[in-house]
């Protein structure tokens, strides 16, 4: 076993033949020659206080039916010390993951055939799930100017004006990493208070946002619309939890009935395990999220310098929280899908842009929580896929 | 620690103190001074090869999104060695548990409005779920007679003939404990073919067949019916596993391309340590289940005699298969809800009947996965409210 407790942090704990026992999608999708950067686990061991959870459940046969335990309580004291948000624990509802409660919140305060805007590029699975409950989705582009990825509020506008019932938020957003600040926010409420829209905000990433920037979670903003919204959240990201089954919706003070019609039986398809975990995580978890967020921190960097050395013409622009970088390849000249090419050509797994809505189309998401060895590793591959094409251009009759 | 594997078999492991300690929702539904005998969960602790599955995940920090891994061919392996039913692992899909799994395929084989005919009583949840995806429920009442309950299949083709889209055939039956032969299940098939109605059979008991007894797949079965039928099988009854989120969808030959269209997003939201431990518990948990069975088998008995001892009145038709006793309480004249009742004056919570559909009224379900000493002091609780209440009754003015 390599280096799990030293100077590396969780990022470099677990080196590549260990990553390759693991059963999860990111490690079973592709053959084990393919180095796989593409979905969101990250390459972390388990911190402390989430083994001890599960040991003890394990010993005890803890597996019958989940309950919420003091996951609720646990969330409330983390989200009030990491974003000063005073969220009532008697009014929170587990789910089994931010997803399913994604469904569950939008089949609660909207009605089939209604529309629900997600700006693109979107995190894929809602393309499946919102028109499996019979909502259409109303893609709203975000704008990409030089500086990157911002919220456009006249696109917004618009799509609410055309007649939205739900405005499905994605904050911290999932693929760009963009952050929204409390004004954009303010400004987003205001216009779901004009258009009589309904706020439900993905905020699975939150706990991952880097220095600088700062996360306000909907149902703490001082609007109508705030009060109206619900938050999904959840351990899983930040801790790396996704298997094992527990979210959270947090309404605002005018949407407790809302999420009160949780039915039971949806709570109690959430996994013991990941209540478990997930209330250690938030409980007890902030020292391992602090290392965890120095290491990606160090990643996010390097990234950009590996891109720069070795794959020029790839523009990255730094996420502002979680572990996600929306890669624009569009001057490598590898056509609408290059995480396509780059499987074929370099046994390296990105995330097809394709995948988030048209916006993707010569995109690609990495996932960089992973050692800085193997972070290397995928731009090697990445390159020397390049390279080959380049010389066997070169060579070509 | 109790004696964990000692002559007292999996089901006396555990002391009541240990229980508590438990957070699943038999132990943390009611508050502490009630015995809980309501939800399907066993007070067993893990079978060895499910906590070494879990114990390597843990070590690993295997909690990335869930793969089917070789569950599929687990099961199939041991439906081969115990039912004689040859599926191919190919066709297999994974669900997160079997309410979801019969959600999903129902979704797949029917249409919004069409009626899905089930036994009452019946497992409640199908109350809440197949509503939920706008199927009704057409409630088709099991015979209950001198024998016991048997299906009443005059009733089945009436409900089948006033269009009827879907049978979901619930065997071993929950919560009678009823098993269906051959014969009987052939007969099913039969008018299901002549109607023109899916089957979709949740056998989730399927492992839990006492001796004397057999069960057989209904996807197994040489007739038009079965081949087009999908069962939902797991490993959560048997080993005690429904917080870990796993089960599977098994099709019939000419059901493989419904099943072929559960969709990843789906297959993806089980748990992944349902998967590692559901494998275990097919590929290496016979043993084990074994032991279990002779202990349910001898709980079983026991249960009989403590009612006759300690209830006289009170019918009990000892299960073919499970771990659940549907109790006929009405000759104690408590009313439609005994289970309230001895809630109320007992402190042992049983599963109130009225949630089973009409024929529940005046029953209750009883739960005897447990130690024999927890069996005695939940019929001591029950003996002794209805004590008191023939006392205070006398004693009245
Ligand atoms: C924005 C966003 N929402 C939801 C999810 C899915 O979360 P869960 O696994 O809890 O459904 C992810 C996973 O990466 C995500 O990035
Ligand atoms: C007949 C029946 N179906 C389904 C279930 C639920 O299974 P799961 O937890 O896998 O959804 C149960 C649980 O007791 C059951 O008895």
């Amino acid at each position: 076993m390599s280096d799990r407790t030293g100077s590396g942090g969780p990022l470099s704990a677990y080196g590549l033949d260990e990553l390759r026992g693991r059963h999860s999608a990111k490690w079973r999708h592709h053959p084990p020659q393919v180095l796989p950067v593409w979905v969101a686990e990250m390459d972390t061991p388990l911190a402390e206080p989430i083994v001890t959870a599960l040991a003890g459940a394990v010993s005890r046969g803890d597996t019958g039916y989940a309950t919420p335990c003091g996951l609720p309580e646990a969330y409330a004291a983390f989200a009030a010390r990491r974003f000063g948000h005073h969220a009532d624990p008697a009014a929170i509802r587990l789910v089994p993951d931010v997803m399913a409660g994604v469904v569950e919140v939008l089949h609660l305060v909207t009605r089939p055939g209604d529309r629900v805007v997600v700006n693109t590029p979107a995190y894929p699975p809602y393309f499946y799930w919102l028109p499996r409950i019979g909502r259409q989705v109303v893609q709203s582009p975000l704008a990409l100017g030089p500086d990157g990825h911002r919220l456009d509020l006249a696109a917004l506008e618009r799509d609410f004006a055309a007649g939205a019932a739900a405005y499905l938020l994605c904050n911290p957003h999932n693929p760009t990493g963009l952050v929204l600040g409390e004004d954009e926010l303010l400004a987003v409420a205001a216009l779901a208070d004009e258009y009589g829209v309904r706020v439900v905000s993905d905020e699975i990433h939150a706990p991952l946002v880097y220095p600088g920037g700062r996360h306000v979670p909907f149902p703490s903003l001082d609007a109508p619309a705030g009060a109206r919204s619900v938050a999904l959240v959840s351990a899983s990201k930040a801790w790396n939890l996704p298997g094992l089954k527990a979210a959270l919706a947090v309404p605002g003070e005018e949407a407790r009935a809302d999420v009160a019609g949780i039915d039971p039986e949806v709570s109690e398809s959430a996994g013991m395990f990941g209540v478990l975990a997930s209330e250690a995580a938030f409980s007890e978890g902030e020292p391992w999220l602090d290392e965890l967020m120095a290491g990606l921190s160090a990643n996010r960097t390097l990234l950009g310098e590996l891109l720069a050395e070795r794959l020029p013409g790839v523009v990255y622009r730094p996420p502002q929280a979680t572990y996600l970088a929306w890669l624009d390849l569009r001057a490598l000249g590898l056509g609408d899908d290059p995480a396509e090419w780059f499987l074929r050509h370099g046994e390296v797994a990105l995330y097809s842009g394709l995948k988030f809505g048209p916006p993707g189309s010569g995109f690609a998401r990495f996932n960089f929580a992973t050692s800085p060895a193997l972070l290397t590793d995928a731009m090697t591959r990445m390159s020397d896929a390049l390279t080959t094409r380049r010389t066997s251009t070169l060579n070509a009759p």
